[in-house]
């Protein structure tokens, strides 16, 4: 029943054949075969060694050759190519320190610095390797004793609170995890930090994990874990050109102006470094859930004063986009855009090279069936984007300049970025799930031999972390329901498209079996790594080139829409239904610890000999009226099945008339979940009232997030009137689903 | 309100004095203060350092010394004292090996014996300390390659099944923690392994709670945690002599045909020791929960060698109970009986010692209040145990061998064990609930000024971590309730009057606050340890006689029965509702794991490189009918409320006729809850149908464990019976209730 609604692909590249008709009618079993032909996965760990052979982050030499390299490719393939070129913020280190007062008077410093491992990249690399950095933290020199706040999120202060020790004038040391980086140093900022560290304990990435690099995949004990640190609360991309795209003569804010700019020096240190900071500690002892691995008593606080300085190189950089494209044969203005970084924190072999591989064999493949006659309905547009690594700023700033052409055209944005050997994950937009489902149907595991598709979703049915991860493990264990998609946030090159512009995006990765973690953005990200302990043999490398160019294929060719009505609404139902839960669990919590704080019941309970206050008190929650929301999700279900229903029964036999308009509309459907006026707070650049980058977890969705983050803030106005503007977007997005139905039945 | 229904003490001993009249009326107040002006800290910690000078486990000089001189000091202070001794099998260590290939050849060798520490009573002392060892393991010398278990428990070894690993043949190793010491090494012999090491990690007892004794109070490097690993699914007591008392003359088992005795060589080992052996493990790495805070890649298997040999000594040995009584004035065969035990695994100065001196300060002040006048009107047992380590030896020896006496007489057992200062925590019989409220009411906590009582609210309210502390929780919010005790399992000397003999029982201890867990049964739980430590200036000890003595004072006193029957009836129904949630998520998780298995998820989702298999299959949950024990529940509330409403209404003018059978019929109360058929699959001494210790969770309670325990081990008959044999014993609670209310009503 459900492969009536949506053809597979080899059904659609039939009817693509015989409905827009240039061509000889096709097989599409044998177009795929042709296809999966011409993947090698050993010409693409050459490409990968290669592209990783020296540093290649942002205005680095081998980033720009990089790029011309992928040009050259693209253009030898057969696909109209061109660099488009952006001058962006780009700091990079110039000095840096991490000091203590050592044995003997002697002054203890930390090596902000990895050492290279024989035999591997890192030690043939012959262009320089930046010390140790993340970037758009705050510049500055500091002394102050550290306090460590465990992972340094909001619920780690407010228990630092209750502990009774402050942050303020002090320096921050984190570990990594639970939370968004970035939010590490913006949290301690707002705190009153003057500093913040941070660094990989090894209980999340370290010795706990496996041996580490090179004797095995973890992370060796003096490696680094660098990264972006740009508050990306209001906009992502280059942070002086919010909006728009960062050309030669763009507007621009300065680094002064800039929200996107921390003001506090960060940076990140090794667990080796870590150890003799925080064994250097000397307050009260850590609470049992913020002890990490290593051996050591960790403490809150200490008298020792360390000091940070970092010094950085201010100055505008070139990035280096690679756009190419495959005109379409029926519907030239109608763009399937696909794409995955180039540029990476060091060599970057796994992260991103292992998905830019993958994409370079997509685009050598699609290359070829041209050349042997084929031609795509509508436009593949592929990106190799630059500098996403800083903050997505290759993308953003495309997707910004042409904001315009591109809310004409993006009928869909598939993203690769980091993969590895394991199980697929599918993030996105949900009213492309069953496209999804279809896309990709026909790939074999090659290590189980099982469908792609059923070992997605016997991990989805395993999966019990978050109340979200069970309901779609419910609907996993449902087969006669698609299988679901996770909801995007940020943390890869969709964002723009999906936040900014409204185009239904898929993000596509491998990975849960090789060994990744363990060298994430350091210096030992390299070929010998990857091939050894993530992808040996560049299998799954290869399997996301099969898989995204099924779906960009697929989505190149579909004569029908890509859209499905009812998953979409599934979602949404569950998004209601978890803000009810939200609001109704934070007024219990409310409840209860306000009988508490009456009986002095933390007072009573605690060691008076230690210090220790009251939690932060929790504001009484008002009752919502969530009805604007139940009735939008009603009246969207209806429109939902009464479209799914019209295309299932009318859809083939469409006329060109009805079908450029039945197009259009529906080109136009996840725009409409789309608020000019943005998140409340947080600017308007993120638009989407379904999905956004959660504000305080930093790359995990937050869904609903108009209505759920002031809930999460206790912002109870914001909250009540984003109810109605999410309401009103499910009512949007119904009513154009409606305009559909009224083409179709028509 | 709740004050008229059982007076407070000073009201009890005045109503005492009125209705038994040979004393003449006294202040209630005037005498608890001239008890506590009687207890002295700096006397206590005298005797601390008295007791825990030498090495004080079963058949050490010092142990028997120490009985010698707690006699004398009764003695001295007006008791009728006596010694009585039992002869038990107590194995020590002969000799002990832990031994692996080393570096050049050469054998690596665990220290199996702790340093001493310079300055501290570990370095003192001057008689013999036994290398470290658990008592009743099985002897043995095997060599085999090591499987790490984490804390050894059965969840443990099913995920270990699922990783597709096997420990038979194999020496297994554990760490402390999460669940009985005595289950790891009894789960290993039942999976098939032939040895086993368990040692403590860091991360519950070592570096990662604090700096290092002496440094700090936390468990060094060396310290080992001895302790107790019989087999006491079955009973209590001398392995030899279950049921009865270990008289010279008993008919006894041999080491052989006892099944307390395992049959696996076990020692307990330092984290120092044990990190040398995790790390030299080459296999399967181990899943993140399992790993602990030692500085290593946890692995699970191996294929390194490791040599056990464990001999012992197995002759039986003498144990010396001190037993002393004030004779009643009114009732002389109704008993109040109250131990501690004095018998340690090295000094034992936490570890019984701070309990023992405040027994001996209790005992002290109630023989000067004797001196003074005062006469109770009930018999007053104070008991000093010994060989409460190896097994509860010297309590269960004597309640057996007296078992007919005081199933006659006791009218309470009242206990405690090791203390230290912080927040009074309170186990035993719901139906006491009302009287220890009473009876401490009276207490001020030291370091706060706030009521004891208030302390415990406030610690009952914070507790989160089981569906049962959040029950308690919202007891404890409630402030018309009384305070809510902990049900029992075992761990301490109330074992054989709770679960053989059906006595009510009370245990208290102070603790929390102090550092004692770092040098549990080690050879550093030294009085130096307790005093900067655990317990500084001995004022949570002296609070501890100060609330033991005033327990004990007002159950010799008061005048009508000790048990209120609102509470019990009340944890009863949480009990039962805990039983059906507990059937109901088993079903829903029978019925979810059938579904993945029949979708072969797990096989699916899991990385084909690494040995893996399904979890054990879970048996489908049938449809109990719980009814019966709705019924009784129902009835026993009404049964309760008739009987406290009559007695709040008449208990005051009752004539002595009916107050000696209203006496008669609530001493036999708690009795109406031992069923002589036993626990399912556990023999016939545990028969209590309300609380065991959980046969997978040791220490801690199972409540109604004649259906919790075959519900989750799936023996759906067993429960089903149980179900009607435990709603039998409430409908006979509820019938001796209904007994009381008619005597108080005629």
């Amino acid at each position: 029943m459900h492969r009536s609604l949506l053809l597979t692909l080899g059904g659609l590249l039939c009817v693509g054949a015989a409905a827009a008709a240039p061509m000889a009618p096709q097989d599409g079993a044998a177009m795929l075969s042709r296809f999966d032909a011409q993947i090698d996965p050993k010409e693409m760990g050459g490409w990968m060694k290669l592209l990783a052979a020296e540093p290649n982050q942002v205005g680095s030499p081998h980033d720009k050759s990089n790029a011309e390299w992928i040009l050259g490719q693209f253009r030898s393939w057969g696909w109209d190519a061109h660099i488009e070129t952006f001058q962006v913020l780009y700091p990079t280190p110039v000095s840096e320190a991490v000091e203590m007062p050592g044995a003997h008077g002697k002054v203890w410093k930390a090596t902000l610095q990895e050492p290279p491992i024989p035999g591997d990249t890192s030690a043939r690399a012959k262009q320089y390797v930046l010390p140790a950095y993340v970037a758009y933290q705050g510049d500055g020199d500091v002394t102050a004793p550290l306090v460590y706040v465990n992972y340094g999120n909001r619920d780690d202060y407010k228990r630092l609170q209750q502990e009774g020790i402050s942050v303020k004038g002090k320096i921050v040391i984190a570990r990594y995890g639970h939370g968004w980086r970035g939010l590490k140093p913006l949290l301690a900022e707002v705190h009153g930090a003057i500093g913040c560290l941070i660094y990989s304990d090894p209980q999340e990435d370290g010795y706990s994990t496996g041996a580490a690099y090179p004797a095995g995949p973890a992370r060796p004990a003096e490696g680094i874990q660098r990264g972006s640190v740009e508050d990306v609360s209001e906009f992502q991309g280059d942070p002086l050109t919010p909006g728009v795209g960062a050309t030669k003569d763009a507007r621009r804010l300065t680094r002064a102006t800039s929200p996107a700019i921390l003001k506090i020096p960060t940076l990140p240190i090794s667990y080796a470094d870590a150890q003799v900071l925080l064994s250097a500690m000397n307050g009260k002892i850590a609470p049992a859930p913020w002890r990490g691995h290593l051996p050591i008593t960790y403490r809150i606080d200490s008298t020792v004063p360390v000091h940070l300085m970092v010094k950085s190189d201010w100055s505008l950089k070139p990035i280096y986009d690679v756009i190419a494209t495959i005109r379409g044969s029926a519907w030239p203005d109608q763009w399937v855009v696909r794409g995955n970084h180039h540029d990476g924190w060091v060599f970057g072999a796994s992260d991103p090279e292992a998905g830019q591989v993958a994409l370079l064999a997509e685009a050598k493949a699609i290359g070829g069936l041209v050349r042997s006659g084929w031609r795509p309905k509508r436009t593949i547009v592929y990106a190799s984007w630059d500098a996403e690594e800083p903050g997505l700023l290759g993308s953003t700033e495309w997707a910004e300049a042409h904001a315009d052409t591109l809310r004409q055209k993006a009928v869909v944005y598939f993203n690769t970025d980091a993969n590895g050997r394991g199980i697929l994950r599918v993030g996105g937009s949900e009213d492309l799930e069953k496209f999804a489902d279809r896309a990709i149907g026909s790939l074999t595991d090659p290590e189980t031999g099982a469908s792609v598709n059923a070992r997605r979703r016997a991990h989805m049915e395993l999966a019990a972390g978050s109340d979200h991860d069970r309901a779609l493990a419910r609907r996993a264990a449902d087969p006669s329901k698609d299988l679901g998609v996770e909801p995007l946030g940020t943390g890869s090159d969709y964002t723009a498209f999906l936040h900014f512009l409204g185009v239904p995006v898929l993000d596509f990765g491998y990975g849960g079996e090789g060994s990744y973690g363990g060298i994430y953005h350091s210096r030992y990200d390299t070929y010998e790594h990857h091939s050894r302990f993530v992808d040996p043999g560049f299998v799954y490398d290869a399997m996301l080139a099969r898989t995204t160019g099924r779906a960009v294929m697929a989505a190149a060719d579909a004569v029908l829409p890509l859209q499905n009505g009812g998953d979409f609404a599934d979602a949404a139902a569950q998004y209601v239904s978890e803000l009810k839960t939200l609001a109704s669990n934070m007024r219990k919590a409310a409840d209860a610890q306000k009988k508490l704080l009456a009986a002095n019941a933390y007072a009573l309970a605690a060691d008076p000999t230690k210090p220790h206050a009251n939690p932060p008190p929790l504001a009484p929650v008002p009752d919502f009226d969530f009805s604007p929301l139940d009735r939008a999700v009603a009246g969207l279900r209806k429109s939902a099945a009464a479209y799914d229903a019209a295309l299932a029964a009318r859809g083939a036999g469409l006329s060109a008339d009805k079908l450029a308009r039945l197009q259009e509309v529906m080109r136009n459907l996840d725009r409409t979940l789309l608020f000019h006026g943005g998140l409340p707070g947080r600017g308007t650049w993120y638009q989407n009232l379904i999905y956004a980058p959660g504000r305080y977890s930093g790359y995990g969705a937050s869904t609903m997030p108009g209505v759920r983050e002031p809930l999460e803030e206790e912002r109870w106005a914001d909250a009540a009137r984003y109810i109605g503007l999410t309401a009103g977007v499910l009512n949007a997005y119904g009513a154009q689903l409606d305009k559909a139905t009224a083409i179709l039945n028509s």
